[in-house]
């Protein structure tokens, strides 16, 4: 086989076989492809798409590039959540409690946020002591024992996603939905859960800014996932405002307990219980609606919350901050952002206020940036509603003030008021 | 600026501002964009195109990544022909000393053959002692004096051509009309010539298979010369069959001046005829209809042929193998392919025989690859003629009996009596 041929036959909109695709993600990792030729043939990809068994072939061969790993010692289903990436999405650390107060078991691998949306791994991280790093052998028996756990992703899978997608971040190859999909999947499916459900975002804030490209990806990652022999479950949800008010690390794990104290915002209440109801039905607990009733009960009656004492406790953190969430690491400064006019709040750019928070330092440019696990910021304000001028619109929370002055402009431009 | 927004726009099918051109095109020539962006970024451009002003930035800004030539010294307008290259096409060696008979000047710079298309320099170089690394100085003054010179290409000329045709070959990017024509007039306008004549191949020998892009390309050759100032005037001609017999390098040479002792093969005359009559017509030498007689007219009286051998002469090659073709350098080996049943030729596949002569030796699959000047092969019958078993259909000539058997059967591959 030879590369070219085959980047020319992608790029003239023809089927790859199963073997050319391996061709090209195996020659890719073991560096007999050059990065040119591969960003080359990931351009035509994005431009002329490849279909459910490309996809299919694709997701596989990058799964099996790295280990793979069995959970199957944990003795149940074990449940899987992705989300594409929202701003202030802070659902995880809702929905993996209540799983497992409702008698599942959530093991979940995730990344650190790049960007605008954030990353669960972060948030867990301004829990003071909060480690993520656990072996295989503590990852399993926390499952088994607590019925959750949450660690980053083991640096031995999936090497082959992890070269391209590292290449793909620099060359504007990230908009293909079979390469989001089988970059999704691949991690998902060698980390070993049987139940994968994966909240699809789309609108002003996600990476999907137009519903019927998530609905397509939605079913890509279903499809291929059934192909593959796993059931992957796509939920879409809104990402046309911020998901709840907190948008930064610590703060959002403020209202994540919040709403595990049965309290907290609802539409973070209300996704959560939806995304944990339907993991929960999957691993066989009931219909949707006796899970969604026991997702409901489990925030009222305080064993969510529980859960996640468990696992804040059983990873090393400080629960003592859990209780008392104004022992999480603070900003040193916060400003309340007002309106300067009165009139309705007619959009939000979600993206842009995501940048914002990546601005007071709550997130990264750079893979290897400093966070603050302080910073962020609070939005009051929504889409639909009516502001008077000098309403507060957002409150700020930085180590640098100059960053809130800037970020308060980035807020302003993101915010139409009219 | 940035490069990967760039990207991004143009894989979304946006128009690029001049500006955005030559951040790309200067930024990679200068090494600050790797070569994994230039190719996602140049194929995007496959993909999405680029309409005349963006082709003519990108030519513009090629042109002037190196030195440009000044031949107003010549003192005359100065004619440059060129193919986008065909199998069997020998009509630079015939065009130019036609032009320079009937009192034009043809100065043109040309490559080495790479692939199954052959290459202008190589087929002179099978002349013993021609050259073609001339100083620009003996240049001029041979275009001055003698009315033609043909040259290799300068090395300081459009050097961001160099790099971004290198990284196109390897990288499955050649196929776009945009990138074709600014490659091709960035090296003609650094040349110097003020009349350029491009003559468009297309069908099965050449690089554009449909004569609708080849139509596309010749139209985008001339908006863009318009463009920046230069009379380029396209002329389609097809290449379903080789032309002319002979396919290789001094065997073209023999064609050649066969041609241009008022014999030779048709096809070869007649196009010959064709451009040089459209270069000396745009060079004020007339109507095209008066150049055209006075075309024929220098291959019937010898004239043209008495160029050929001044060009020679100046070039320092051995004029007596010109007189006597017996002295040009002939292969080792040389066997007849005989038709193996009766029938009617019904197609040729043309590169698949340029492919042949490139096994016999005549040609390169690597730049640095060495050629065997007596090798090729003679086309014997074309589409549309009918054979009889044991007919001869083609020669080979190469120093290597192995290498015939190999072209042997590319051809009976490459040809299909039916």
């Amino acid at each position: 086989m030879e590369t070219v041929p085959l980047i020319l036959k992608k790029a003239h909109g023809e089927r790859l076989l199963d073997t050319e695709i391996e061709w090209m993600v195996m020659g890719y990792l073991r560096d007999r492809i050059p990065d040119y030729q591969m960003s080359a043939f990931l351009m035509a990809v994005c431009q002329r798409g490849m279909d459910t068994a490309e996809c299919t072939a694709l997701t596989r061969c990058m799964r099996d590039s790295g280990e793979c790993l069995d959970l199957s010692g944990i003795g149940h289903p074990v449940c899987d959540k992705h989300s594409t990436g929202g701003v202030g999405d802070k659902t995880t650390l809702v929905v993996l409690p209540v799983v497992a107060a409702c008698g599942g078991y959530g093991a979940k691998m995730s990344g650190r946020g790049l960007g605008y949306t954030g990353g669960t791994v972060d948030k867990l991280h301004a829990i003071p002591g909060f480690s993520t790093e656990l072996s295989l052998g503590h990852f399993i028996r926390q499952v088994q024992t607590e019925g959750l756990a949450v660690v980053e992703q083991m640096k031995n899978l999936v090497p082959a996603d992890k070269k391209i997608y590292a290449l793909r971040d620099v060359t504007g190859t990230v908009e293909s939905i079979p390469l989001i999909a089988s970059s999704i999947l691949s991690k998902k499916l060698a980390s070993g859960a049987d139940v994968i459900v994966i909240d699809v975002k789309y609108g002003r804030g996600a990476f999907m800014k137009e519903r019927n490209s998530a609905t397509a990806l939605g079913n890509m990652l279903r499809q291929v996932g059934s192909a593959l022999g796993k059931e992957v479950h796509p939920v879409l949800s809104s990402m046309d405002v911020p998901l709840g008010c907190a948008v930064g690390n610590a703060i959002e794990v403020r209202e994540a307990i919040d709403v595990l104290r049965g309290g907290g915002t609802e539409d973070v209440r209300s996704l959560s219980v939806t995304l944990a109801a339907k993991m929960l039905a999957l691993s066989g607990m009931g219909s949707e609606d006796e899970c969604r009733a026991a997702a409901v009960q489990s925030l009222k009656d305080g064993s969510a919350y529980d859960k996640f004492c468990r696992m804040v406790w059983a990873q090393g953190g400080d629960v003592s901050a859990v209780e008392d969430v104004e022992r999480l690491p603070a900003a040193k400064y916060r400003q309340i952002l007002y309106a300067e006019r009165t009139g309705e709040i007619r959009k939000m750019q979600t993206d842009k206020i995501g940048e914002a928070a990546v601005t007071l330092g709550a997130g990264r440019r750079r893979k290897d940036a400093e966070i603050s696990y302080g910073a962020g910021l609070m939005v009051f304000r929504k889409t639909g509603e009516i502001v008077k001028a000098g309403d507060a619109l957002a409150e700020f929370y930085s180590d640098d003030k100059d960053c809130i002055t800037a970020a308060s402009r980035l807020y302003r431009d993101a915010v139409s008021v009219e």
